[in-house]
């Protein structure tokens, strides 16, 4: 089956978003290639997440990829900036502290020569209308840039041999609607991670933008999240 | 000096390319931020270079980034490919095989990220009119696709506290002319390296794409290398 399938790169961070993603990538009936960046995040159970994920959505292959953000700084998520907690999400209407300079665009860029090199065409990114209402590099007309830029930029481009495309299967959703998708394709929940400032006994904090934003969707859905389920 | 000089990020290879435009850079009066990207090239010579570049031209930073892009393989200069040799310049006609997937994109999104965080607007980048011939990503058309999504991508972009400009100070120049502007600003040519294959006695192999051209270029502009010069 999969060898016949089209290859894809998808962009697996282990939350939600890039889950529900790569379960739509599969039901597309892609042949899938994981790729997830271990740039130094403090939420470093995101990683495990992502390699569990991987597994279980029977990727062909996922690929773990050092690469240490954390020498620019400029980040919640990568310096020692305090992440912000109890926000009601009408208040998160600037770009958040969690920015991490330039990262869709860092990842996009390596998941680009992956799809090169592995005569991939598709490229899957989990960036949704929550997203974008806040991080300039999860906006429709930003990952449109990228786009062109991919089919300018390399060898497979420019011969024409292959016509790059960045998808976006979640751009238009809003969490609740992400979590509709899930239950539909499946995806276990509990396998997944969201919060950036994980409690000492390992538990989501319940406080950081992430946690609220996932717990409005899941009320929302009206599904209960195995993470957040009393013991 | 450097304190009220406009700060800018320099991607800075070693070779003589990235260290003329640094040089230039300088020149102009920019407080250079040198990023060099130890991508796994089997020229690590290249690596030491660029070390003493930026030491020597007195850069505020120099920062060697580890980003193993072995893991995706495709290129002479990172898998089992086998680096081309003697040919004649007029065949460089094609995309060569020492092209490295998306690399130019993955550099300069990681540039993009630096200048964001240190309030730089300024991203200097090597690229040639010889490059452009065989390269995708070394293209004008490229360049000004990558300024245009840089605006896009970022924090500092969207909020129009910056305007981020890629300077490609060689763009119009052949290899000559770059020999020469660099002897102008005093570029000691003994620190820089080109070869992709360095000879087991760590001399520059004389047979490689980037051997040939470079001859080619001090042969024209009527200089000696101090690299190929009889020891």
């Amino acid at each position: 089956m999969a060898s016949s399938a089209r290859p894809a790169v998808v962009l697996v961070s282990g939350g939600l978003d890039s889950t529900t993603t790569l379960a739509m990538a599969r039901a597309d009936g892609f042949d899938c290639y994981a790729l997830t960046i271990d740039y130094g995040q403090r939420h470093r159970r995101e990683l495990e997440a992502a390699a569990r994920i991987a597994a279980a959505l029977g990727v062909s292959r996922n690929l773990i990829m050092p690469l240490d953000l954390r020498c620019f700084g400029g980040s919640a998520l990568t310096a020692d900036i305090p992440v912000p907690t109890s926000r009601d999400p009408k208040e998160m209407t600037d770009i958040p502290v969690t920015y991490v300079p330039a990262r869709n665009t860092i990842f996009l860029a390596l998941a680009l020569a992956w799809a090169e090199t592995l005569g991939a065409e598709d490229i899957f990114i989990g960036v949704n209308a929550l997203d974008y209402s806040g991080y300039p590099d999860c906006r429709p007309e930003y990952i449109e840039a990228f786009e062109h830029l991919a089919n300018l930029a390399t060898k497979a481009g420019v011969e024409e041999r292959s016509r790059f495309r960045v998808r976006m299967p979640l751009v238009a959703l809003g969490k609740a609607d992400i979590v509709r998708h899930a239950v539909k394709l499946g995806v276990d929940f509990a396998m997944t991670w969201s919060c950036y400032a994980p409690r000492a006994d390992g538990r989501p904090c319940g406080v950081c933008d992430s946690c609220i934003l996932r717990a409005k969707g899941f009320a929302e859905a009206g599904v209960q999240d195995p993470l957040t389920a009393a013991p």
